[in-house]
């Protein structure tokens, strides 16, 4: 179960937060539009997903968001999946509705259930659709690496954005005597065959935690939406070179003596890109337990974000990628490197961008290296 | 259902949580060991019960603690009753076990999650209790005084030191033209009978709206141990000379000019006291759906806490009164008043009671005039 099947290692056991907690201006909540932007041109293939189900005219049909984070974007997808499927059902009778919102303990859940408070929800949606909208929640901490649900318990799981999230670092990648050791690296795009080698097998493993898990807790014939990001190309590890730019700042920072070697060398990425055939790999594995019924590769979320706002200056696009950054990954940054650090860094990420945009280094491949994949299974 | 079932007033829909967050000097969490002393010693009792249970040997048997809060005392509960429970099945067949932690969105899921932590959970249980202690846990934010489970979902509930909350202040209790209004009163023991009767009103509703939801709830032959506090006479307004002290604090910081009176007299308490004929009038109108199993009247956990350190001194007894204060209402004091006013508060109220229990005019009805009544209610 939840407790003990899941003996990962920190940061998904730590008490910091991966994503930024909070309202303010560099949390997750405030910086998670192209994400939510993304999900809303997925509704349509969501709804047909949902329209498919096969769900019980009674009892209880439960949801679930795996990795939800603490934005309004999870809220939003709950809201509409749920909407959708009463819709089927008369308004006095039929069955009742349960969202679960799933994501590790040091999650920030209390922003998350404040923007679920109802009268909140009642303000922003005037003309009723609160009432629409009725359903049961409840958060759940934990790991979708392990168990977090009952034995046939979910109707509907989705996991948008969390599944490249791998569950611990490779230790060959710390180890210093391993040629699969990282040193001198932040990200994966500059890194050694080996490296990235070390980061498959995890990747691998972790993903067929997620499925050994869920196929547990789903009810046959239910449906589950994955969105995560996937490369091209399994070596050079090349997912967009707004990440590659990174090594080259820190490196800059080790140079001038305001970041020490071995700290910058002991921080390594806890997200890894899938290819399409890694991804495959996996599901071959699970053929008797889950069907594949959507497999449609997109463009990332950020590069979409690019595609909606096309005559963005270079530095509202650095403005954008930076804050974006600051609420995916500036809580993990910040508790590795120090506030201090991580604000230099930052600035001169922005900057970096802002030259890169400019003098056309930079815009040319965004659109095509990194892309995600969404993924419908049905539980057999 | 939960967020639409049950339309309340502020601070039960407040941004503020009521017991104090976190798990500093004045936290619940760190204030809350005479609830937990208390429900220490009910163990045999909540034993009795959960062996009385007819529990499935399959499925998902669920657990809920209702208004759980913040602190270590919700996990400890449920961790018993949940390894009472798995006691009677094999280790690796038998049913699942579900518990849910419930309480206001505003309430500090972040700090009662992080408590929940696998890893903090096995660094204090040497010897493979967790296990043992293995079971989905998830935080549903809500009232209770609305639905928060899906149908016939719940084994067992627990509510312990939550049901003399009251939903809403009563509008007459504001209203400066109603007989009922309570200004120039922070609390009940000095107020006219109609404001305590406007309160009882309340209460009575509440608590009828609670056994309503529950009753839906709960499947058949399912148990229900709730903990709340009980006073001997319906008016005056009596529960113990400690919160008396307050009214007179309050008074007398108006009267230096240090608080305003508007402001001392738009608080009220949101805390009520049911006399134990108040009760039965309410369960009285549920006999065809929960039958009384166990109606007992037992000292308050304060009192029991003198019980257990007899030979406290009167600041030690002052400090510790003032430091569960703090930890239960400290927050919405300091919402109201401001957290200066709440300081001086504080100040003046350890000391009044330092001085009433040197000279003895705190002291001697202590151990009676607050109860506390548990009761378990098995869903027919």
């Amino acid at each position: 179960m939840t407790t003990i099947m899941s003996p990962l290692e920190s940061p998904w056991r730590a008490q910091k937060p991966f994503m930024s907690t909070g309202d303010g201006v560099d949390s997750y909540a405030r910086n998670s539009h192209p994400q939510g932007d993304f999900m809303s041109r997925l509704i349509p293939t969501l709804f047909d997903v949902i329209d498919s189900l096969n769900l019980p005219d009674q009892g209880v049909i439960s949801v679930a968001d795996l990795g939800c984070s603490s934005g309004p974007n999870a809220i939003k997808n709950v809201d509409a999946i749920i909407n959708r499927m009463k819709a089927r059902f008369g308004r006095t009778e039929g069955p009742e509705f349960q969202a679960y919102f799933q994501d590790l303990p040091g999650t920030d859940f209390n922003t998350l259930f404040r923007l679920l408070d109802p009268d909140q929800k009642a303000e922003t949606s005037p003309g009723g659709q609160v009432e629409d909208a009725a359903y049961f929640t409840a958060g759940v901490p934990g790991s979708f690496y392990g168990r977090l649900f009952p034995r046939a318990s979910i109707n509907f799981a989705m996991s948008t954005f969390a599944l490249h999230w791998i569950s611990k670092v490779p230790a060959a990648v710390v180890d210093k005597k391993s040629p699969a050791y990282n040193g001198g690296h932040t990200q994966l795009g500059c890194s050694s065959l080996a490296t990235v080698d070390a980061y498959a097998e995890q990747s691998h493993r972790d993903l067929s935690s997620f499925l050994t898990a869920r196929a547990v807790e789903m009810v046959s014939g239910g449906s589950m939406l994955l969105v995560f990001g996937l490369r091209g190309n399994y070596y050079p590890y090349r997912v967009g070179p707004t990440l590659e730019v990174q090594d080259k700042i820190w490196n800059d920072l080790v140079l001038e003596g305001i970041v020490d070697s071995e700290l910058r060398d002991s921080h390594n990425n806890y997200v890894y890109y899938r290819t399409l055939n890694e991804v495959d790999k996996v599901l071959s594995n699970f053929t008797s337990l889950f069907k594949v019924q959507k497999r449609d590769v997109y463009p990332s979320p950020l590069s979409s974000s690019f595609f909606l706002y096309p005559a963005s200056t270079a530095e509202e696009k650095a403005q954008r990628i930076t804050s974006v950054m600051k609420g995916a990954v500036g809580n993990l940054i910040k508790a590795h490197f120090g506030a201090q650090n991580t604000n230099i860094f930052m600035q001169r990420y922005k900057q970096a961008l802002i030259e890169g945009f400019t003098n056309k280094t930079l815009v040319e491949d965004l659109a095509n290296a990194r892309k995600h994949l969404v993924l419908v299974l049905c539980r057999i």
